[in-house]
C-alpha cells in the first residue's frame, strides 16, 4: 500500500493541545488533551490483557454513559501495577481537567502509555493542567503537539483525516495514534483517538468502531504482545448536523468505510514505525473457508520470528512461510496452497515452483513485502500487517528503561 | 538447574554411527544411524504442524506395527515441501538401509532436519549407506558421531544417559537430541532419539513418552515456532530382561521418572544452546487452578519478545512479565499474583514491592534466571524453559540459507 503523509487531523468542533509536563525528560512532550466543543457520543475498544491500567478501568466506566467531552493522555508512564495510587491518580487528574474545562468529571476519559510499575508523578500533570487547557486550539500545530505528546518509542507522530459527503453534509473524521512496540491484535501498546463531526448514537458508533478495527487496528502486529493500556476511542460531536446515522443503512456503510479507511491508514503508520522495522509487510490469506481460519493463518505467518528475521535478512528461505502456515492451528489442505511474495509464485498446490533464489532475493529487497497465501478452500480473506524483526528491535527493547 | 556434561549415551543392545555424506559442506557430519540388535518396541511423538515432512509421514506409518530396529537421520535438508520426490526418497533410503542391515524395510524409521523446499540429494545418502552401516559401533565415539551428525545450527552436540535398578535388573535409557531454533512445545525443530534396554510394550511406551515429553520436550521454547519435521522416538529392545513394565505400577512410575529425567536434561541442553541464547530461563507458574491455566501463563511469559529482550539487556523492566501474564488468555485474579525473579519478590498480591532496580539488575546479571509466578489460586504448576532474545538470534536467522 501507498501511505500518505500525515494529514492535518483537525475536525470541526474539536480542539487539541500537547506539552511537556516533566514525566519524560525535559522539553519532551508527554501530555495531550483532546476536547469536543459540545458533549459527544463516544465509544471505545480496550486491551484484552487481563492486567489493565486503572486508566482503562476509568475510561471503560466513563464510556458507559455513551457521552464524553475530553480525553487526557500522558506518555512516559503507563500508570499500571502501581497499587491503589493508580486509580486515585486517575480520579485526581480527570477532576482537575474537568474543573479547568468546566465540564462534569465523568465526561473526561484518560489514557496512559509508558513504563509499567513506576508510580505516576500525577502532581506534574495536575500542575500542568491549566496551561494545557490554555493551549487548546484548532490549528494543525495544536494537533501536531497532541500527536507528539502521546509518542513513546515512536520515531514519528501519526495523524490522518478523511472527509466525505453524506446527504449534503460534510462528514470529517480525524485521528491520531501511537505505537510502536508491543503491537498486536486486540489493542497492542497502541493508543488511538478518532473524532468526527458526524451525528451518530453511541451504540451505532461502537459497532462501527469494532467493524473498522477488525480490518485495521486489530490486524497489525509488531511483536505479538498486547499491553495493559491499549485503547481506541472515538468521539462524535454531531456538528455536521447530518441525519443520524443508523445501523444497516447506506449512511452507516459509508461511515464505516471512511472510519475503516482512516483506521487502516493510522494502523499502517504504526507498523511502518514498528520498533526497528526495515520492511512493511502485508500478509494476505485468501481462499479461506472462514474469516477465522484466514486470520489464524495470516497471524501465524505475521508473528513468526523465523519469517520476520528472514525478511530482515532478505534470505530466500520461503519454507519458513509455509511452515508458519502449517503452524497456525487451523485446518487446511496443504496440497491446495499457493504462496506468492510480491507476485512471485513460490509454492503452487503445495509444491515448490522452480523460482530461482536470486529472483526471490531481488523481490525481498523491496521495502514493501506482500505475502499472499491462497488456500483455495473458500472466499473469505484476512490481512495482517507487520514488520520484520531486526537487530534494532532487540536493541530498543533490551535497553528500554535503562 | 545445574546441567551435567554430555554423558556417554550408549545403552546395551544398541549401536550407532555418524558420518558426512555431502549434504552439508565437505567434512561436516550429516548422516546418522541408530540400530537395535533385536526388534524393539517403539513409540513416537511428532510435530503438530499441518505441513509435515514425508519422513514424518513415513515414520508415523512404520510405528503402527509398534516394532522397529533402526532410525536413519540426515541433517542439512528437511526433505519437506519438495513434491512427490520427498516420499520416494524416504522409500529409497529406508529400503537401502534395510538391505544393508538385512532387516525388513518397515523396521526402519527416518527423520530429516534442515532447510525446507530444496530437493534432498538422496543419492548421496544411498551411496553412503554401506559405509554408515560398516561404521556402526557401541563406543562413546560412535554415539558422538551420531549426535554430531544430527546437528543444524546447534553449537554443541547433546546426549545423556540415566540408569536405575528395577527388580534386580539394570535399566538404562540413553538419548541424543538436536535444536536449536524454531523450538516450541509440541515438537519444535527438534529431533530426539531415546533408546532403552527395558522390557515394555509399545502402547505403554507411548504413554510413558507422552508423560515425559509433557514435562520436558513439550515445555521448551526458543522462538515459538514448531517445525515440519520434529519428532521424539523411543525404542525399547528388552535386553534388560526385566519383568514387563505395565501401566499403573510402581515399575511404570520408576520408568517414567527416569524417562522424564533424561528428557528434561536433553530438553534443557536444547534451550541452553538456543540460537543466540545468553540466558537459561525457567518460567514456573504455581498456585494454578489447572495445569492448562498454569501452562498458558508460563508459555505467554516464555514466548514474549519483550520479556526476552529485557532479559538479554538485563533491563529491570519487570512490568513486562506481569503484562505477559495478563496476555496469556487464561483467567486469574491479578490481585493475588506474586512474581519473583531469582528469589527477589517483584510483585506481591498484584502490587509492586519496593525492590530497588539496582538489586533487580544484579539478579538479572546471572546466567540462570528463574521467574516464579504464584497465582495463589490452586495447587497445579507448570514450568516452561526458554532463553533470551539477542542480536545473535536475529543474525543467525537472517542469514540462515545464504
Amino acid at each position: 500500500m501507498k501511505l500518505s503523509k500525515n494529514r492535518n487531523p483537525a475536525v470541526p468542533g474539536f480542539k487539541a493541545a500537547g506539552l511537556g509536563c516533566g514525566i519524560k525528560s525535559k522539553n519532551t512532550k508527554d501530555l495531550a488533551l483532546i476536547v469536543s466543543d459540545v458533549p459527544a457520543t463516544a465509544a471505545g475498544i480496550f486491551t484484552t490483557n487481563r492486567v489493565v491500567s486503572p486508566g482503562v478501568t476509568w475510561s471503560r466506566r466513563a464510556l458507559k454513559s455513551g457521552n464524553c467531552r475530553a480525553i487526557v493522555v500522558n506518555s512516559g508512564n503507563a500508570n499500571t501495577v502501581v497499587g491503589p495510587k493508580g486509580m486515585k491518580d486517575c480520579d485526581a487528574i480527570t477532576k482537575k481537567v474537568a474543573e479547568e474545562l468546566s465540564i462534569p468529571q465523568n465526561q473526561v476519559l484518560i489514557a496512559s502509555t509508558g513504563v509499567i510499575g513506576v508510580p505516576l508523578p500525577s502532581h506534574k500533570i495536575i500542575k500542568a493542567a491549566p496551561q494545557l487547557v490554555k493551549k487548546l486550539g484548532r490549528t494543525s500545530s495544536n494537533w501536531t503537539d497532541a500527536a507528539e505528546a502521546i509518542m513513546t518509542t515512536d520515531l514519528v507522530s501519526k495523524s490522518d483525516r478523511v472527509q466525505y459527503t453524506f446527504l449534503g453534509k460534510s462528514i470529517v473524521i480525524g485521528g491520531i495514534t501511537k505505537g510502536s512496540g508491543m503491537i498486536h491484535p486486540n489493542m497492542a501498546t497502541m493508543l488511538g483517538f478518532l473524532y468526527t463531526n458526524a451525528v451518530i448514537d453511541s451504540k451505532t458508533l461502537k459497532i462501527a468502531l469494532i467493524e473498522a478495527a477488525d480490518r485495521s487496528f486489530n490486524r497489525i502486529t509488531v511483536d505479538g504482545d498486547s499491553s495493559t493500556n491499549d485503547c481506541i476511542i472515538v468521539l462524535a460531536n454531531g456538528e455536521a448536523k447530518n441525519p443520524t446515522i443508523k445501523p444497516n443503512t447506506s449512511g452507516y456503510r459509508k461511515f464505516v468505510k471512511a472510519l475503516t479507511a482512516i483506521s487502516k491508514n493510522l494502523a499502517s503508520k504504526i507498523v511502518l514505525d514498528g520498533e526497528g522495522a526495515t520492511k512493511f509487510v502485508t500478509v494476505r490469506v485468501q481462499g479461506g473457508r472462514t474469516r477465522k481460519q484466514a486470520y489464524l493463518i495470516a497471524n501465524s505467518v505475521a508473528t513468526s520470528s523465523l519469517v520476520k528475521t528472514a525478511l530482515f535478512g532478505e534470505d530466500p528461505n520461503w519454507g519458513r512461510i509455509f511452515c508458519a502456515v502449517g503452524n497456525a492451528g487451523a485446518p487446511f489442505d496443504p496440497d491446495k496452497v499457493d504462496i506468492l511474495l510480491n507476485k512471485n509464485l513460490l509454492v503452487k498446490k503445495g509444491n515448490p515452483t522452480n523460482l530461482s533464489p536470486k529472483k526471490l532475493v531481488k523481490a525481498m529487497q523491496q521495502h514493501e513485502i506482500n505475502i499472499t497465501i491462497d488456500l483455495h478452500g473458500g472466499k473469505e480473506w484476512e490481512e495482517v500487517l507487520t514488520c520484520d524483526l531486526s537487530y534494532d528491535y532487540v536493541k530498543i527493547n533490551a535497553e528500554y528503561t535503562t
